[in-house]
């Protein structure tokens, strides 16, 4: 019997993946280091071993897979199923479903990672029954997934939801995106101000000056380091430097979210990823205080604010459900 | 024969109707004053008389008109055709669609000015052939339409596309939908940085201190006053702080579109409203390079911006087609 897919979370480090039976329902997970060093045969080798050793715990074989789905960091052509910029395996214009489907003789998609966990959300998590969602994960960077009129809009390109490159303060900080400085100076992305990687570049200097010892602690001064538990931990411990810089980073959040609110007229926006994980309700009423500060009142009168129900799974899943979707 | 449409541009000081064949060809134009002074059937009065007007103009009768369309400013209910907010006519939740279908015993349509001026652009102007299109118009406010893989997208309430009420830069001026200011004092809607209104608060500082001789001859230092060809005129008299101040404006502008891009990974931008034509070529490419310095690369390499080729025709030539569409 057929019946069963995969689904991958792929991060520039490390990947997580799930065995998925047809009506949705997760069957076994596992999570293994991303490694490529520059080499696609590599990255797709230790894909494919993921894979099988998901069937061999539940006792199934590749004649028992459908498809595959995955979700990789920032821009895909979703047309072609080629990620466009994986820097972290030193890898760009990856053909990663023809690789991948070459291997396997299986169906493969591959999708924005923020795209696939707010369509696991919306078909059967935290917005499930609306029609008109935003997604948004804050991370390492701030990822955006749309769904509009009951349906994943991808854009022209596949490009869609870059939300964290919306700009919302013109003289802000600089980003990683290294795109709004070239010609007037000016940079302000969304995500240089409200991701994980903003808040850490704040709190390692409260580290590095003894003013945040748990950071120092479990990070060093590395920005780099200080993972979204590292955060929540601060926080915990009642540190009123580290407590308003979170908070301030959820404000910044919230006008970001303020933005799409009057731009969608969603119904819903889902808050998905690892910073709200860890740092939870209060992190996400911040934010979504700032958010009905921001916006038209018509519009964000009716619109709701939730957490992702399937957290760590949500990518995942909703590739693996994206995947039994476009086989259908 | 029926086979005739009227389409509305509604402002609070003016309307704009067109009267249109089955073909979508213009037949006859008519300019009249808006007047309602808080009563909703002095406006319906003045609307039939307009529609009357143009009928007789053209020598038909109402028996050969088969729908009306309407382009409103601001937040509109589609579904139930009223308009929430007319300010200038006194009027609040207007059930324009209900009175006037009462009156003309034919369908209504109530539409967002800027969904119907954009959608004249997609179905047969500047963005015609395209499936993803963001429509921006500058002029008193800034308003946005957006056809999303080849259809016009609402929202959930019909009231999507504010990109005007986007937050660029948090610590920017207080816009007039004052919906910014009321927790965190912040501001910063692109509106109030980048429409004909913003750039007309600074002119009138430049007329009242000798900078801007023609502004002062044609408005006098009252802002509301400055209307484009205002600002056109002391463009062309070559007043280099003029200059600079529409620069900053168009500026902004290409900072909106930018985002827009960054979230809807369009195809092409149409730039219509007021402001672009008096303007011209000059403003649109200053709004164009900025958006090119401000958007991630990989998706704004592909995207085209034009004017809007119906000019003041768009809003209610849009209307009319859409009135044309939902009735077929």
């Amino acid at each position: 019997m057929k019946g069963f897919f995969t689904g991958f979370d792929l991060g520039g480090t490390k990947m997580y993946c799930l065995l998925v039976r047809e009506d949705g329902r997760i069957v076994e997970r596992l999570r293994a280091k991303t490694q490529a060093g520059g080499s696609a045969t590599r990255l797709v080798d230790g894909m494919v071993a993921s894979i099988d050793e998901l069937l061999a715990r539940a006792s199934l074989d590749r004649s028992q897979l459908s498809a595959v789905g995955i979700g990789a960091p920032g821009a895909v052509d979703f047309e072609n199923g080629i990620v466009l910029n994986m820097p972290n395996l030193g890898l760009t214009d990856l053909p990663l479903k023809k690789l991948l489907q070459q291997r396997l003789k299986l169906p493969v998609l591959v999708e924005n990672d923020v795209n696939a966990g707010t369509w696991a959300e919306f078909a059967g998590g935290a917005a499930k029954g609306c029609r008109h969602v935003v997604g948004i994960f804050p991370g390492t960077g701030i990822g955006g997934g749309l769904i509009l009129d009951g349906r994943l809009y991808r854009g022209a390109g596949g490009g869609a939801g870059e939300i964290g490159h919306t700009i919302v303060q013109l003289d802000g900080r600089e980003c990683a995106c290294g795109q709004h400085d070239q010609v007037l100076g000016e940079y302000g992305c969304l995500e240089a101000l409200a991701s994980r990687t903003a808040i850490a570049k704040d709190l390692v200097v409260l580290a590095a000056t003894g003013r945040a010892p748990s950071v120092l602690e479990d990070a060093g001064t590395d920005y780099t380091k200080v993972k979204s538990g590292v955060i929540a931990r601060a926080v915990k411990s009642g540190n009123a430097d580290v407590i308003r810089l979170v908070a301030r980073a959820a404000r910044f959040l919230g006008v970001g979210m303020a933005n799409c609110v009057n731009i969608f007229n969603p119904e819903l926006i889902v808050i998905g990823g690892g910073l709200v994980e860890k740092l939870g309700e209060t992190y996400l009423r911040e934010a979504e205080k700032s958010m009905r500060a921001h916006a038209l009142s018509g519009l964000v009168r009716k619109v709701k604010v939730v957490q992702s129900v399937f957290g760590d799974d949500a990518v995942a899943l909703g590739a693996s459900l994206l995947a039994a979707e476009s086989k259908a």
